[in-house]
């Protein structure tokens, strides 16, 4: 649903010279004037969908939900400069908490994450209704000297890296990760980037949508793909393989690159990042594939975890 | 419930140089350098509360989400450039309409009016779930040479202003009003403004805030407010008086300004808008009064129609 619709709001809503990248990136840009640029990220995160607000801490509610926005932001390479958080909160509360006390639970829940990332939450819109949990957030960043990285720009012959390690995010990673917005800026600076955005549906459908916008194809080396320790557990105890679950579960917040060979190999070498960085792969003419450790492709499906369709 | 959340928000978050406006204005004032200074507004309206899905046309639902938010930027005289529209779809769909069809007509609803103010609808969030129907507007503006209008700056002895008439707006305003925005730009530009805002939960209470936020009090002289005919129609079938509409009914989305007494005159007298501007009173050093037309003053209450309290 969410495709077809985001499908016909590209044919239907015109296009605007202050919004020159239009829908489709992790990110809007906006340029105010000629000397600056924003980078706007919404998010409209839902009870059921997103978290289970009867379940949850709703301080990891909170900050999840302002995390995954400055993991948008950080698709893009911005700077946090300010976020914006509405909330439609329960008449009845949730999770046995008061109204009041869940409001103030998942602000409390915001607050560490902005202060450590310099966000200023500038405003928002709280409204009581009978009805369920959503929390909006909007982030707003500013643009580096180097630009906006933006998924489009992928070339054949790139090579394709991810930070950190995927899958079983399930486990604990959804509600805790911390956003690649240092390891974002930093890499920005150092290094060629072509193309990146953040894996939040999993590694196999995000990695077609980059493709696609950059009207290219992709392999995936099963084999390199880091797997996380969660993805390892779930794996021994469905009898399954880890790399499934780095391929498919999503909410990895991790950043997915196209970055030409030379840059990525000493990317590599260098590994500034403490989360590690890891060549999975790289960017083919066309078709999307999975290859594995003795060399053949099978077709890679766009699967994974598509929040609320 | 929402202004102890607000205020305790105001103690909570740091204060921050890239917001150097903060919580309590009709929208944020974001700094992402020196030479730019963005508006920020935001509102998440939620089915029950600021509409009703089951009975009203989607395309007017999603009319008045973007155009609540457009005033937002009317009320600090800022040049609209973008929107972001987030939506949380019913699964069952709501009025008769499945949820690919509600979205949209929600987005049909929108779109003329993003054109007619030069707003690029750049992206957003769309979320289906097993709840009712809310929306998430958030609107950036520039803002012109003369800086963003606000509430803070009345001062003793300034008029009172407001654009239109007011009362009445659940007969139908309420979902077909024009924002305020070349309005707004007109006045911002041509005559001096101390302070301004939208008046969204009526006259009475947001001329308190627009008070509390300058220190000062104000007068509204009853006879001078103007009524619209619906505030007339219903006080005439309710047997009341249609300056209790016009003060209390909220949704008028009208400008409220503060504007000092040469200013005021020479705007009264020209008489540039097309919806008409009125003088209604005046700020004072303290206490917020009503006076009739034989000149008695009562206290004038904080009331209004509060969203979700």
């Amino acid at each position: 649903m969410e495709r077809d619709y985001v499908d016909w709001l590209r044919r239907t809503l015109p296009a605007s010279p202050a919004a020159p990248l239009g829908i489709g990136d992790d990110a809007a840009l906006i340029s105010p004037n000629d000397d600056a640029a924003i980078v706007v990220t919404t998010d409209l995160l839902a009870d059921g969908t997103h978290f289970l607000a009867a379940e949850t801490d709703p301080r990891l509610v909170g900050r999840k939900c302002l995390a995954a926005n400055l993991s948008d932001l950080a698709a893009m390479a911005a700077e946090p400069l300010a976020a914006f958080v509405s909330l439609l909160l329960p008449r009845d509360g949730a999770g046995g908490l008061d109204t009041a006390t869940l409001a103030q639970r998942l602000t409390e829940g915001m607050t560490p994450l902005a202060e450590e990332f310099g966000v200023a939450i500038a405003g928002g819109d709280t409204n009581v209704w009978h009805s369920k949990l959503a929390v909006s957030v909007t982030a707003l960043g500013g643009v580096t000297p180097r630009g906006a990285l933006r998924r489009s720009g992928a070339q054949v012959g790139d090579r394709l890296l991810v930070t950190g390690d995927l899958g079983g995010s399930i486990e604990g990673h959804h509600l805790t990760f911390t956003p690649r917005i240092r390891e974002a800026l930093l890499l920005h600076e150092r290094y060629t980037l072509h193309a990146g955005m953040d894996i939040t549906d999993g590694l196999a459908i995000d990695l077609h949508r980059l493709a696609e916008a950059s009207g290219v194809g992709a392999v995936v080396r099963a084999g390199d793909v880091p797997t996380s320790a969660a993805a390892e557990r779930l794996a021994a105890a469905s009898g399954g393989n880890p790399i499934d679950h780095a391929l498919g579960d999503g909410e990895d917040f991790e950043l997915l690159l196209a970055i030409p060979p030379a840059d990525a190999t000493a990317l590599v070498r260098d590994q500034p990042l403490e989360c590690g960085v890891t060549e999975i792969g790289e960017i083919v003419a066309e078709g999307m594939w999975l290859e594995s450790t003795t060399g053949e492709r099978q077709s890679l499906a766009a699967f994974g975890y598509l929040h609320g369709q």
